[in-house]
C-alpha cells in the first residue's frame, strides 16, 4: 500500500508497509484506508464527520493526522489488530463514531497513529431488555440508533433513552440525574470512554495484550449466544446478571476503562429509563446578566431535593441566538457583542439574558406538584417569565429540547457551531459548586478573556447533583489562522486562570490535554505517575491511545510530542 | 517484644521483632499489640470486636490469627508503617471498625498477617457541608458516629445519613437508591473497601509504596486546612469539588479501591441526603412460602419506576423471628423447622412467611401518591396485609426499620445471631436477576442445602435497581465442631450450587474467597490475570492484604495457603 503522509514516530515506511500488510490478511484491503494525500482532508459535516484528523483543527489541519483508518469488522478482528499493533510497535487510536466534536473528533493526539474506526461496522444493538431495563451496544451505536430500535421494536412505550446527542447535556431518566456530570467523552454512547458512567452496567474491553476481557458478572460463564437478538440472553444458560450489577467481584475495574488508554471496549450495558409515564418540558427566562447569582443558588437546593429530576441547564442568551441564526444575521459587529446588543437579540428572541431548560416526569398530579414549587421558587427572580412549549410560537431551542428531554435524538441544536463562517469549535468545561458567587466569578473571568481573544462569550451552565458543569463553547473560523490561534490562546490562557482558582476539568481537546493532566499534579503528581504505572504494565508496547488525556506510556517521551 | 502466635510466612521471629521494633519508633509500644497467647482470643461482643481473629470462626478459632495489631495514629503514622513492612516484607492487613461480621471481622486472610486497626485513632468526621450535602470521614467513623456528629451540630433536620449498621440493607436517601447494590466491604463507613459506592466522592489513598494520592479533584492542589473540621473547606483556597465531583481527569480509578489490596483509604468524601420531608416506614406481610414469586413480580417495576424509592426487602419469617427471640424460646426441635412450625411462629408474631420493610419518603402528598399504588399492586397477593410502626403494640422489627430507614441507627437486630447457642454467623449472598423464578429457585435450592446440613434457613431477599440480592444468613454454635464444618460445607456447596445455575457472589467470608474468586472466570481467568498484573505492579513486596479476595501477589504461592 501507499506511504502515508504522517508515519508513526520512529516508524519506517517499510515497517508501516509490512504492519498494513498483516492487517490486511484480516480486515481486508476494504477496510484500510491509508491517509496520502492533503486534499482528502476535507472537515466534513456532522453526519459524515472524517476520521483522518480533527474538522474542527484549532492547530494546522494535518498536526492530529492519521496514518491510516481501520474499520475492524468484529471484535476478532480487533484482537487480531491489536496483536499486530504490538508486533510492529504502531500506535492504536480507537474512536466509536468519531464525533468527539470540540475535543479533537476522531483524530489521534500522536501524529501518524492508525485511527481504529469501530463505528463502521460494530453498531449493533445486541439486546434489548424490558424487564431489566437495559441496552448492550457495540461502540458505534448512537442514541439515535437506540431510539431508533426502541421504536422499530415498539418498546418506546416502555423505555427511553437518555440522549446526549452532542452539546445536548440534559438527561431524561429519573435515575440518570447523575449522568449530566458524567459525559465524559464522545457523543453518541460512545464506548472507548466512559459516557453516562453511573448508567454503564458491564463492558467487554480488548486490552492491550489482544486478550478479551469481561467485567463484572461478565467474569463469570456467560450466555452462549450475545450478540443475536433474535434470542434473549435471559433464555441462555450462565450468568444472567453482567447488564443488572456492575461490581461483580474484588476490585471494580471498569473506571479504568473510562477517558484512558488501557484498553478498547467493545461491548457495554447501558440502563435505560422505564417510561415515566408522563412528561412537561418548559423554560424559565432570566432577563438580567447578574440573574444567573440568583437563579444558580435557587438551582442548587431544588437539585439536591430532586425537584429539578434532570439536568438542568442555564443558557446564555447567545447560545440560543446561534442556534437560531448566524451573528451576521443578527449585527455588523465583528467583535465581541456588548450588553445593549446582547438586550437587543434577547428582545428580538423573546428570551432572557440566561435561559433555563428543564422538564417534569411522571403521572400529571406529580408534575403539576413539582412544577408549583419550581415556579415558585424562580419567581423570586425578578421579571422571571415561565414558558411551556405550546406557549411559543415562533422557532425555539424549546422546542429541540421538548423532543431531547424525552429521549427523541436530534440535531437541530448543532447550529450553533455556524455563529461564525466556517465555524468550528473548542469546548472549555471547568467544574465548579452549585454557587451563585462561583457561578459569577467564572462567568467574568471567561467573558473577560473571551473578550480580549476578540470572541463573544457563548455558554451555559449545567448542574450535576453536587457540582456545576460551565460549558464554553469557543467558536472560532476555522480558516482564518488569526481566529484560530486566538481560540488556541484563549482555551490554553482560561485553563491556567480557572486553576489559579481551583477549578479543574473533566475532558478536553486533544492540543490541551497534557496541559490540564499537569494541573492535577497533587503531591508531586503521584495521580500521572500511578497512571504511568499501570499504563506501562497492561500495554508494555505503548500501543494503545498514547497521550490520551496526558498519558503517555514509557516508550514516548511526552516532551518531544508538546505543543 | 514478645514472639506472636502466628508469624508471617518465610519471616523469622528475628525480622518480625526488627519489624516491630521500626514500627514503634513510629507510633509507641502502646499502639502495638502482639498476638502471644491463645487466651487473648475473646470471641468479644459487638461492640467490642476481637482485632486479632474472626470471632465467627468457621475455621479452628486460631487458623485466620494476626501476628500483632497495630493502631495507627494518622495517615503520616500510617505510610512510615507501609514502607517499614516493605523493608520488611511483613504482610499487613488494614480494617476499618474490624466488623465485618459474617465475613472475617477483623481477621487477615493470610494468616500471621499484621492487622492495622484504622478504627482505633483514625476516627474523626473531618467536615460535614451543608450545601454540598457532603460529609468528609476518616477510616474509623461510623453510622452512629457520622449520626451522632449531625445531631451536635444541629444539622440533622438538614441532612440525614444511609444507615448501614450491619444487616440493615436498606437505603434511605432518594439518590442512594443504587446504594443496596453497592454495599461491598465491612459495616461502618467503611474505607478500605468500598460500601455505598455511588455515594462515595473523592479518596485519599496511601499506596503500597507508602505514597499518598488523592483521586478525582483531589489531585489538584487542596485546601489546606482540611482535618480541621473549625475552618469549612469552601473558605480555604484550592480545588473545593473533591467531594463534589467524583471524576477528576483521565482514568476513574478509585474502584480499584474497592475490594481490593491496591491502597488504604485515608479519607473518603461520603454524600448525605437533603431531609426529605417527610417519611413513613411501612411493613407488608405476605401469608404463603408460594407468595414470595408473585412479591418479588410486583416489586420489580415498582422498583424500576422508583414508585418503591429505596432498597426494599423480603425477610423469610425466621429472620425476624430470630430478631424476637432463641430457637429455643419458640421450639424443642433442634434441627430444621417445618412449614407448619414456621406458621406456628408467624401466626405467634401476627408475621407472614415472608415480610416486606420499606419506606416512603417526601411530602404528605407525594407519600399517599405513593402509598395508593404500593398498597394496590401488592393487594393483589392474596391474604396479604400492610401496617405502619403506629399499628403494632408488639415489640417489632418494623419499630428498628422506622429508625435505620430515616437514617438512625440502631443495634437492635443483630440479637439474631443468637438464633442458637454461641451463635455466630455466615452471610452468604448470590446475586440474581429480579425476578420470582429467579426468588423461588435460589429460596429452594439454599433452603433444600440449608436442611441438609441440619441448619434452619434464615435469609432475606433485597432489591436493587436491577438485581436482587439473597442474603442467607447461616448461623452456626462457634462452639460446636460439628456445627461449625456443617456451616461451612454449607457456604462451599451453596457456593458451587449457585455458580452452576449462573449466579455469583459479590463478597465473602474469608474462608471462600479463592473459591469465588475461581467462579470469575471467564476466557481463561482473565480477569484474575488482570488483577494479579495490577497488584503485582503497585505492589511488588505484596504487602497489602494478600489473599484479598482471591488476589494474591507474585510473593506468595496461592496453592499453599488453600483451605
Amino acid at each position: 500500500m501507499a506511504t502515508p503522509l504522517a508515519l508513526p514516530p520512529n516508524t519506517s515506511p517499510e515497517t508501516f508497509k509490512n504492519f498494513l500488510a498483516a492487517v490486511s490478511k484480516t480486515v481486508g484491503d476494504e477496510n484500510i484506508r491509508v491517509v496520502t494525500r492533503l486534499e482528502e482532508l476535507h472537515d466534513g459535516t456532522y453526519h459524515e464527520q472524517p476520521r483522518t484528523h480533527d474538522p474542527h483543527h484549532i492547530v494546522d489541519q494535518d498536526y492530529f493526522l492519521a496514518s491510516a483508518v481501520i474499520c475492524p469488522r468484529s471484535v476478532p478482528d480487533l484482537q487480531a489488530i491489536v496483536r499486530i499493533a504490538n508486533e510492529f510497535q504502531i500506535p492504536l487510536w480507537p474512536t466509536s463514531i468519531g464525533r468527539n466534536s470540540g475535543y479533537g473528533g476522531a483524530a489521534p493526539r500522536l501524529r501518524g497513529s492508525v485511527v481504529l474506526d469501530l463505528g463502521r461496522h460494530m453498531n449493533r444493538v445486541l439486546e434489548v431488555n424490558v424487564d431489566g431495563a437495559y441496552a448492550v451496544v457495540e461502540p458505534g451505536v448512537t442514541f439515535a440508533d437506540l431510539h431508533q430500535y426502541l421504536v422499530e421494536h415498539g418498546l418506546r412505550d416502555k423505555l427511553w433513552i437518555d440522549v446526549s446527542s452532542n452539546w445536548v447535556w440534559f438527561l431524561i431518566w429519573v435515575e440518570a440525574r447523575f449522568l449530566g456530570i458524567l459525559w465524559r467523552g464522545e457523543s453518541g454512547i460512545h464506548l472507548t470512554e466512559a459516557n453516562h458512567w453511573m448508567m454503564h452496567c458491564g463492558m467487554e474491553v480488548v486490552l492491550p495484550s489482544g486478550e478479551l476481557m469481561r467485567t463484572g458478572m461478565g467474569a463469570m460463564p456467560q450466555p452462549k449466544k450475545l450478540g443475536e437478538p433474535s434470542v434473549p440472553l435471559h433464555e441462555e444458560p450462565g450468568n444472567k446478571c453482567w447488564q443488572l450489577f456492575p461490581y461483580g467481584f474484588g476490585p471494580y475495574n471498569d473506571g479504568l476503562f473510562s477517558q484512558s488508554n488501557l484498553g478498547i471496549v467493545t461491548k457495554m450495558g447501558i440502563w435505560l429509563m422505564p417510561n415515566p409515564g408522563g412528561y412537561q418540558s418548559y423554560l424559565i427566562t432570566f432577563p438580567r446578566d447578574e440573574d444567573l447569582h440568583q437563579a444558580v443558588d435557587i438551582i442548587r437546593p431544588l437539585r439536591l431535593q430532586m425537584i429539578l429530576q434532570n439536568v438542568p441547564t442555564i443558557r446564555h442568551i447567545l447560545m440560543d441566538a446561534a442556534v437560531l441564526g448566524t451573528k451576521t444575521e443578527y449585527t455588523s459587529t465583528k467583535g465581541p457583542l456588548d450588553d445593549a446588543e446582547l438586550d437587543g437579540i434577547a428582545k428580538r428572541l423573546n428570551l432572557g439574558r440566561w435561559n433555563f431548560y428543564g422538564a417534569l416526569y411522571g403521572p400529571e398530579s406529580t408534575r403539576n406538584a413539582l412544577w408549583g414549587i419550581i415556579k415558585d421558587a424562580f419567581s423570586a427572580v425578578r421579571g422571571a417569565k415561565f414558558y411551556f412549549p405550546e406557549d411559543i410560537k415562533q422557532k425555539s431551542v424549546l422546542h429541540t429540547r421538548d423532543k431531547t428531554l424525552q429521549g427523541i435524538p436530534t440535531f437541530d441544536e448543532l447550529a450553533w457551531i455556524d455563529w461564525l463562517p466556517n465555524g468550528a469549535h473548542l469546548f472549555f468545561s471547568p467544574i465548579s459548586k452549585v454557587s451563585g458567587d462561583d457561578a459569577m466569578l467564572q462567568y467574568s473571568v471567561t467573558k473577560r478573556r473571551a473578550r480580549e481573544a476578540g470572541l463573544d462569550f457563548i455558554g451555559t451552565f449545567t448542574v450535576g447533583l453536587r457540582e456545576m458543569h460551565h460549558i464554553v463553547c469557543i467558536v472560532f473560523d476555522r480558516k482564518d489562522p488569526d481566529s484560530k490561534s486566538r481560540a488556541h490562546w484563549l482555551i490554553k490562557t482560561l485553563i491556567a486562570d480557572c486553576a489559579a482558582y481551583g477549578w479543574g476539568e473533566y475532558r478536553t481537546h486533544l492540543a490541551v490535554m497534557d496541559q490540564i493532566a499537569e494541573t492535577y499534579n497533587w503531591n508531586n503528581n503521584i495521580l500521572m505517575r500511578f497512571n504511568e504505572a499501570i499504563k506501562n504494565t497492561l500495554d508494555p508496547n505503548g500501543i494503545i491511545a498514547p497521550g490520551k488525556n496526558g498519558i503517555w506510556p514509557s516508550t514516548y517521551q511526552k516532551s518531544l510530542y508538546k505543543l
